[in-house]
């Protein structure tokens, strides 16, 4: 028989949404009547944009003529997305359109960047984490045992609230490193000085950064840095994930995008340097065929003053959410975190994540995320999403208050 | 400094296609009145199908309204996609919806299924052969050393005009095998009695048949299987990949799905049983995100009367272009293979490859591609494509008789 990778067996079996989802449908089995507002999941509610819906069926229409068809696209992207980013997002941090691959979800991307770095790296994880950097590492094959909600093997930077979720460089060296801001699940954003010091110790150590910029465009304070590249020599360790699902509420159109600068360089095992930028290509090359042309000019179309007006429309709208939720918890008393400049507020609970969950769940039908589920320091700690109408959110928060 | 996977120091560094546009390139440079016509790469060239353009502006128009907006789908696809395909595609061969995983490529997922399996597995690939089944290996780590044109640590199943371009199973146990049928380079197409050969070997040996049908839509013959799950015994040992792409003109547009039957089993190093199945779930969990919502209604659409009357238009007049090819080449006197059952002409030059391309381009203004750019045994032969016009290819076929 053949034989699996055997990393895969050491993943842990339950992975959090699925968990959520199961106590979601036996709920909802014992109290079919139940009205569940879900801000749990970071899912976008509101519609795409008009520019991009427009643009989509405009490229549809093109499909369907012999004359404008188009077969395969550029396995990168197309030329008139990478130029409409690099102009509109990275204006003035000397990133190239051809420094930029267009990729069907920064969640693919960031797995998938594993494909070119060696087996042996060490590799450092934020805790509490979006789960994915860590699964995608253990299937790797970088997890030699797991314990008490941590993998043997993986080298964790913790999050607390005495760093304000932010956490500081280790004392030692490791070749990889995994940053997130705005933060999920806590909300947290770094500042500039903060950033520097992690490229400063990723150029001292020679260490890559996999710079996570999903939510950016919920950064509203203009001395937040949206970028790793607004930082002094992370041009030299640095790749950024960036995505259209929350920015635009492409969630279900599938667009994201990595910047790889073409000056980092990775050693093979003679220590000879080779261009990462040119190792992420030849992976994309061979193991994808770039994103469907219509849905990379519904994504070009967001950059248009139509398309940023939608947008900008869209991200106050799940603001205004956040605040919301950010004033009923601390007017409860509660600490929290995030909420500002991000969509995620994160809650210390004073008891176990799962057992308010399930309070939340039984007493109040909200569905949040138990913090726990991001790893062994998100327990006592939830996430609440901004993502939903206002409605609902307003709605929730009443049942909260009261069932708190 | 951070280490690259090794491995992809390995892989030879021109890529077929590549130093094809190359050479096009230069020509172009030396002639820019030269009027190219290519039947080169596999790209297909008529429109994407009016049901598929109507589909998928209904549903880009959905994703325009609060109401009917979806965000994050199923990693594994949507259910009327996945339920119209085992209908339509598996009818009476007992596949159920959810062994379907759609997704947006099946070049990505012939590479990415790479993921699930043990590193120290022994593969066989066909020669000739597509590259990405190569090259992915090559990535992961199984390829010792490369000589002659082959990589050590791969074993080589070797097409032929003796067996017809149908190779033979081993007499040892290999652990993987590639089979595609029809054939991309050489347009082969196996028999029920030679798919039977290999499914038993499979069963026989415990190993697991890749099996890529992603030109199953050009069999016209009715005893040509089009599934490698019409073979008995086959839904214990065999992986399906299957596209639009080809079928139904979504080369640009990006969709395609993989039948991995529930019963298979994959060892872990304890010997333990684990479902294959149930893995590459948890891969596709992990790593990716689902394909676009208008894309899957795109896809959905093909299986109406009007999508099959489209398809099968499109088929019949892609096989018009592959008769032509082959009474040409026939006429001047050169074997070939293909052109039956699969838009691919494969020819025997009685020269090398490459000279031959250069001929073709050079004194015809016609791009084919060289079959040594398939493997060693593609060495004097060529590989013609019908996917053009018929206009283009009538143009094509007098100028190579012109300068033949």
């Amino acid at each position: 028989m053949i034989k699996m990778n055997p990393h895969f067996a050491m993943l842990t079996s339950s992975y959090l949404f699925s968990r959520i989802a199961e106590k979601v449908n036996e709920h909802l089995k014992q109290n079919p009547d139940a009205d569940i507002i879900k801000l749990g999941i970071g899912d976008v509610t509101r519609s795409l944009p008009e520019v991009s819906v427009k643009a989509m069926k405009r490229a549809a229409d093109e499909l369907g003529t012999e004359k404008a068809f188009r077969g395969y696209g550029p396995e990168q992207g197309y030329d008139f997305l990478r130029k409409a980013i690099a102009e509109h997002d990275y204006r003035g941090l000397d990133i190239e359109p051809d420094e930029i691959f267009i990729s069907d979800g920064a969640k693919c991307d960031t797995g998938n960047f594993l494909d070119i770095l060696a087996h042996d790296i060490s590799v450092a994880v934020p805790d509490p984490v979006y789960p994915v950097y860590v699964d995608t590492n253990v299937m790797a094959g970088r997890a030699t045992g797991y314990h008490h909600g941590r993998y043997e093997g993986l080298r964790y930077l913790e999050g607390t609230p005495d760093n304000d979720f932010i956490p500081t460089p280790p004392s030692d060296r490791v070749d990889l490193i995994y940053l997130c801001f705005p933060n999920n699940p806590t909300g947290a954003v770094a500042t500039r000085d903060q950033l520097q010091v992690w490229v400063d110790y990723a150029l001292g150590a020679g260490a890559l950064i996999l710079f996570d910029a999903a939510y950016e465009r919920f950064i509203s304070d203009r001395n937040i840095p949206r970028s790793i590249f607004e930082i002094k020599g992370a041009k030299e360790c640095a790749v950024e994930f960036r995505s259209f699902s929350k920015t635009a509420g492409f969630t279900g159109t599938r667009c994201a995008f990595t910047v790889v600068p073409k000056v980092i360089r990775a050693a093979d095992d003679h220590g000879k340097r080779h261009s990462l930028h040119a190792l992420w290509n030849r992976r994309q090359s061979t193991k994808f065929n770039g994103v469907s042309y219509p849905v990379q000019r519904a994504a070009e179309a967001i950059y248009s003053p139509e398309g940023k007006r939608e947008v900008d429309e869209r991200i106050s709208y799940y603001m205004r959410n956040a605040r919301l939720i950010r004033d009923a918890v601390q007017r409860h008393g509660y600490n929290c975190w995030g909420g500002r400049n991000s969509p995620y507020v994160w809650i210390e609970t004073g008891t176990d994540s799962w057992s308010f969950f399930d309070r939340l769940l039984y007493e109040a039908s909200v569905v949040i995320t138990p913090g726990v589920g991001f790893g062994r320091m998100g327990e006592g700690f939830i996430r609440i999403s901004a993502f939903n109408s206002h409605e609902n959110v307003e709605h929730a928060l009443r049942r909260i208050e009261k069932a708190l």
